[in-house]
């Protein structure tokens, strides 16, 4: 059950959040769908390997066992994945999604299982450490080598139409209600999960209201990219604590009140911010999703642990969350710069590949 | 698993049901979405207060436990909040929509926990009275203070088009999919589970079936106004008794098919007659879908206690639904009229503001 | 929960899939809805009579009883009746497809439940013979005899635009995340559920990959068809060995990797020529997603079989498969002809009526 739950995340859930770009609807939910299925199966059999070097008997034969904790492992990894898919959407192409995507993976895995896991024994259980920050910082840092001039925000394809409003709120709505079962997917059952689920459903709610709030008073009416963006924000910010009964129903709330709030701001003023000074061009906004929320997980987490007096867990959540940062800044910009070299484009061809289908698809008119 | 149901049944079920409407699909799935969430914390507390009143130990703390069961039944109240919504819908401002959701809760909260649920002790697991009659009644009650002339069906924009006819289909099959579990979640484990789900698939079939061909006979061709919606009148006839052992498949096959007759005829003539007649403009055709089978639901459940010599029973049913049909219009009426106060415009501005999301919305065009 | 899942495959993954037709979303789900409901109520009572006879106590009153797994059964039957239905699709009235379908049940079910089951007692966990090779053979014998010419592949409306090829992957993403369940719904648990879960996941992800691989190959880039539907043919042709353990996750990723390619190709280049060599119209193009890949099922689970040295289970199985070939064939032959003498049309007329919604809907502009 749980599997199948975050499996409609991946491929529903990011697949139709990504069909928002009038033209590039079918290249979202299609290279999400092919991208998610092979990063699923490089991080099974790495962190399957990596389980295998940590508990195999001595003389054994190499066997990796596969079994559903370890499929949902590695649409843990997809998720991060397809967090970095956004960044660079609409401006790379398949040969180049998936070659960032395959290098992306071991840098993943190892953060996840061997830095945030046991170096750190840092709390993550939703991952807004190891899925959402570490996803978004590697996107954008891989964005920066891979964006051509001309294809930020100002691209006169780079934007929705009505009815691709309208699938994207697909991806936002399943998003939405199965996050609870992606943040207590891996907590310890009976009552990890229930309160993983308990405080994500609270922080998600919390999120959604506060999101139409600010949208209004930003923007003066509601602006969709707020309602399918920052609704989820608060499901990112729980994610490091969402199985931390310290933490509470009042506490989850206010952690997706403020992740729901900064997100907007994301949306309304560090997007365009980081645009201009220094031509960050993140074309879903994973910075004020996934980014920001993320950190901000990580350090609510941090949060909890020092209420609770535990200055040492504190500290190696804090510790685990910087290191996340710097493995995702360096392994996003290695691999952009990696892949840049494919596939290489003018910046003329550039501008008019980017957010179009019709580079890499058959496309009825 | 069972609150993730019926979460499918609110934000995917009713939020995408309701974006048939070709100029307001971005405020169906998102107005849905928000209000959902208002209505479900509201609930939570009411309906947990409430319990925590009757249950609490004389000098403790006042306490609300959320737990699985109780965001279920906040999830309850939403269902009845977003059938009211759909009379509604497309002719009152963000603002009106969640002040009518913030007045209807405690009428909600009241009716369902104390009047259906003690004083009478009716039959309603599946909410035929406490969510679909009261919801759809409390709606229309509002909706005659709230529509201005010129917003009902021969306004411009009151009509879908080709792709939110597809749109909307997707919220008719995930309601109709998870219905039985929706009718289920608080039945009694293991058997009263069982035999809600089975009655519930029956008269869902039989409904599905008998509405097509009514279609074709009243309309010469299939509506798809009749397939989005009466398609599913049998799952809100068998809400009240789709415990009840004695319904059994053939009284709920025969429940689903007096449901989605009387639907069908409900929006081929009962709706022009009230709106002719006096005035009733009901966007979404909630009298017909949640209004009359809601009320057959009642009665449904009153004739099988009959049938088993429950005379006692048959009559507190009875009452109950009388009850509840009494405080849904009494309360939709008030609360239509308080929430008329605010937000208000003159007709010419009402009628451009219906049905169109440029009202609230940023729109991409 | 497994009934679940396989009734969100049936009306939502078959429902959508087939809304690619830009000119007839409607009615794909729609007619998917409504004859999904009749195939299954037949077939609920079709099979539930087969099992009362083969388990009655002699002079017990006759009584089917309805349970999930009779209903489960229903579902199955209604899988191939839609998969049939692709085969037809666009070219038949809402009543021819309701009496082909009410046609096919009894040839489904004397070959699943006698044939597959007791005669030959075959392995068929996820009906790669029993549903998939079955329901496509029936189907395309049938659309001989109901397709007119000029309802081709050139046929002016056969064809999707951008939006429905977007609201098709609403179908192929649900399919391709519930297909393990379907296949494991009637497995033994826990292990043979468990086993087939994980072989159709390894299965599919292969299918995926060499899709979008095969697709660039044969079309330069790639084509929303191949995407839509060969990426499932993994699902199909492990259906019927995904609970034996000896095909283990490498075998059932090459049985994935296998139906993938010959999928593609069966869309590139078998299906033209079966159009222009003997007049074959497969509207969905059933015979490259169930035909091939089903037939590939049940020649894998022989194979499998074979290696395991279970020489009589070899031949048992591919005497199965040579029978259901053959009751599919005839079985579609004679249903077609008899839905040819209803509801007939002069060539003009069928194909001003061809992939056409506003032959049975009224449809909004």
């Amino acid at each position: 059950m749980w599997y199948i739950h975050v499996a409609i995340m991946i491929w529903v859930g990011f697949g139709f959040l990504m069909t928002f770009l009038h033209r590039y609807s079918l290249g979202a939910v299609s290279l999400n769908f092919l991208a998610s299925c092979v990063v699923t199966l490089e991080a099974v059999f790495l962190v399957g390997a990596f389980y295998y070097m940590d508990n195999h008997d001595p003389g054994s034969r190499f066997t990796v066992s596969l079994d559903i904790p370890l499929l949902i492992e590695g649409l843990f990894a997809a998720g991060a994945g397809m967090i970095t898919f956004g960044a660079v959407l609409g401006k790379v192409s398949p040969s180049q999604l998936l070659l960032l995507m395959v290098l992306e993976v071991p840098f993943y895995a190892v953060n996840d299982y061997y830095l945030i896991g046991k170096a750190f024994t840092a709390r993550d259980v939703g991952g807004s450490m190891a899925i959402h920050t570490f996803g978004a910082y590697f996107g954008l840092a891989a964005t920066l080598f891979l964006s051509k001039k001309g294809t930020g925000s100002t691209h006169a394809q780079n934007k929705s139409n009505y009815t691709s409003d309208v699938t994207s709120m697909i991806g936002t709505i399943f998003l939405w209600i199965f996050w609870p079962s992606f943040n207590a997917a891996i907590a310890l059952p009976p009552d990890g999960r229930f309160t993983a689920v308990i405080n994500t459903v609270v922080s998600l709610t919390g999120a959604c209201m506060v999101t139409f709030l600010m949208s209004a008073i930003v923007d003066g009416k509601f602006n969709m990219v707020h309602v399918q963006n920052a609704t989820l924000a608060g499901g990112v910010a729980i994610g490091s604590s969402a199985d931390l009964v310290g933490a509470g129903p009042g506490g989850a709330l206010a952690i997706g009140i403020v992740a729901g709030i900064l997100s907007v701001v994301g949306f309304k003023y560090v997007s365009p911010l980081l645009e201009k000074s220094i031509g960050l061009m993140d074309t879903c906004g994973v910075h004020n999703l996934h980014g920001m929320p993320g950190l901000l997980g990580g350090v609510a987490a941090a949060a909890i642990l020092m209420v609770d007096d535990d200055m040492a867990g504190c500290g190696h959540q804090l510790l685990a969350l910087l290191v996340t940062f710097g493995i995702a800044i360096g392994g996003g910009a290695l691999s952009g710069f990696l892949v840049s070299l494919v596939d290489r484009l003018d910046t003329e061809a550039a501008v008019n590949y980017a957010f179009n289908d019709e580079g890499a698809f058959h496309v009825e008119v």
